[in-house]
């Protein structure tokens, strides 16, 4: 047997000691590791914020743009946005289950699956750039990919689309922490109703049941009428969350004055840290899962106000999230008509 | 009754709709309202990044530092760094008890107090600028602020010197967490050996017990002697919490492959993110309070090491931090020595 890291250390190449995020370099030569699985790839999917970058620098030509990511892959052995630092997931076709690997036992070549960890620290070389869509950053390609002993993946189920799975899969960390956190009768907030914020709704409006209240904050009307007309809130507030005053207010008349038990922050843009803070109770909990939240912006602002709140940094993995998303997606036939309707045909 | 907004919001001249910290521009002419609190400021105490900065900028003299200052809270109405945007604290005398404040029923004029907000957010003018002491960034004033309803506050203790008593006040939110969360027989890792990171060793080796076992990752020797002359630790590992493998290795070496079940970052420098979160164990929690922690390397940095850990963003206040933090210094004879060094004679 050999045995990689678990951590993937062993395919640095450069710098010494840096784990395989912060690597400029990885191995993508060497074949897997008997606590690796290797994997044919079928499609790239490029995080919005890199592939919009990455698009904007090729003109928007589909052949600069498979450029691009053939040289980022080639210099890099990974496919990590040299300005953003970001990634994205891969799909692919199982090829090699290292045999020294626990948790795949119960995983065959030949089986399709998406990663669960980001592009931006997973060995990677391409044969071939193909289509490029994009509405969803999707990208065509023939490849091969390793995932670590550490490394996430979820099976693609065969009743979803493999695209409709993806965009629950990218964003499971969020509705998987309202599954196992969100209790009967509670009033839960969530800021931001982008894909993440309308699995958490769905997921939190199960569980407070008919004692309970879930509040949405959301300046996009259109994304308002969405959940309305989904029944996903039991209040919507139309309303910029930068503005904390304003919308504290509107929590406080909406709950009675009693604020939220639980507060999920999904919002992507910077600086609605304050307005989440001052519509959660006293010791009640806050979840943040945007990735614009400013660690120091929330720790000084509810010292600031002296709320004793509990503020976490959203993990994007907790166990089993992938099949607690996809769940929902076959729990919530209008959600999951709407969230399709996002995908290109 | 004149009655102020509770977060200080009718204080703020501009811009509208801000929230205090946020102001350019705070009233801090108006007489306290019926739910605020007046002090006669006798010092304050400037937060280390902006001390040295306007230190620097005003080369060291004192009468260069004395014009920035007063420079500053003429200008804002409060103590504000412009370019760091952070403050620091004060210490007064009670001159006024707004008669609507619950939580000062048991407040008079004429007691000492220390401020626990920000000065950042906190109403202020001078008169005057004394004397200063680059080596803990107090600076003696005569002058007038306002606490505002949510503000925090504390009374100096009459056994404690003002000065030591204060620089426990500074860090207290971190030693509450430990108080209130560390429990017998666990293993607790404590990366970075500062002020917060001794006062919090200090509750959880008094709350660990026999049965558990407490750990300090820390690069500084110094420091590190310190702990082990104290007894704070019982295992302190000199290393650099930016190599993560290596840290992680040492701390499987000694707890015998189990980590940590709580983890406390007060790291000053960056990058100590991976360390703790691969030294902490699966369903462990971390807690975050150095403000050099990075929102996005910590939730991507778990993720993509599959790491179910749960992470805190360490909030400056938690109910009873201040009488939790004194009591330390009385509990701990030897750690009170040792702290006391550091200040100046």
């Amino acid at each position: 047997m050999t045995l990689g890291d678990r951590y993937g250390a062993h395919r640095v190449l450069e710098p010494t000691g840096a784990l395989p995020q912060a690597a400029r370099r990885l191995d993508n030569a060497s074949r897997p590791f008997d606590n690796e699985i290797g994997l044919q790839v079928s499609a790239l999917h490029i995080t919005s914020t890199s592939f919009q970058r990455l698009w904007r620098e090729a003109d928007q030509e589909p052949e600069r743009m498979a450029e691009a990511i053939t040289r980022i892959v080639a210099e890099r052995g990974k496919f990590q946005d040299p300005v953003t630092g970001s990634g994205g997931v891969l799909l692919g076709t199982v090829d090699f289950v290292g045999p020294a690997l626990r948790d795949g036992l119960d995983l065959s070549p030949g089986e399709r699956i998406a990663s669960l960890v980001s592009l931006a620290l997973t060995p990677l070389r391409l044969e071939h750039v193909g289509r490029i869509y994009p509405a969803t950053g999707q990208v065509e390609v023939k490849g091969y990919a390793v995932l670590f002993e550490s490394g996430l993946w979820a099976r693609l189920p065969s009743d979803l689309p493999e695209s409709l799975a993806l965009l629950a899969l990218d964003v499971a960390g969020a509705p998987g922490y309202a599954a196992k956190n969100v209790r009967a009768g509670q009033r839960v907030l969530v800021v931001g109703g982008g894909k993440a914020g309308l699995l958490i709704l769905h997921e939190a409006r199960k569980r407070v049941g008919v004692t309970g209240q879930v509040i949405l904050v959301e300046m996009d009307q259109a994304r308002c009428q969405t959940v309305l007309s989904l029944g996903l809130a039991d209040v919507v507030i139309t309303a910029d969350a930068t503005h904390a005053l304003e919308v504290a207010r509107q929590v406080v008349q909406a709950t009675g004055g009693a604020l939220a038990d639980l507060s999920f922050n999904c919002a992507s843009l910077p600086g609605t840290e304050m307005a989440t803070i001052l519509s959660t109770r006293d010791e009640g909990e806050i979840f943040f899962f945007g990735m614009a939240t400013d660690f120091s912006r929330a720790a000084l602002g509810a010292e600031g106000a002296g709320k004793p709140v509990r503020m976490v940094i959203g993990n994007g993995y907790t166990p089993g999230h992938a099949e607690l998303a996809l769940q929902i997606l076959r729990e919530n036939q209008p959600l999951r008509s709407f969230l399709n309707s996002l995908l290109p045909p």
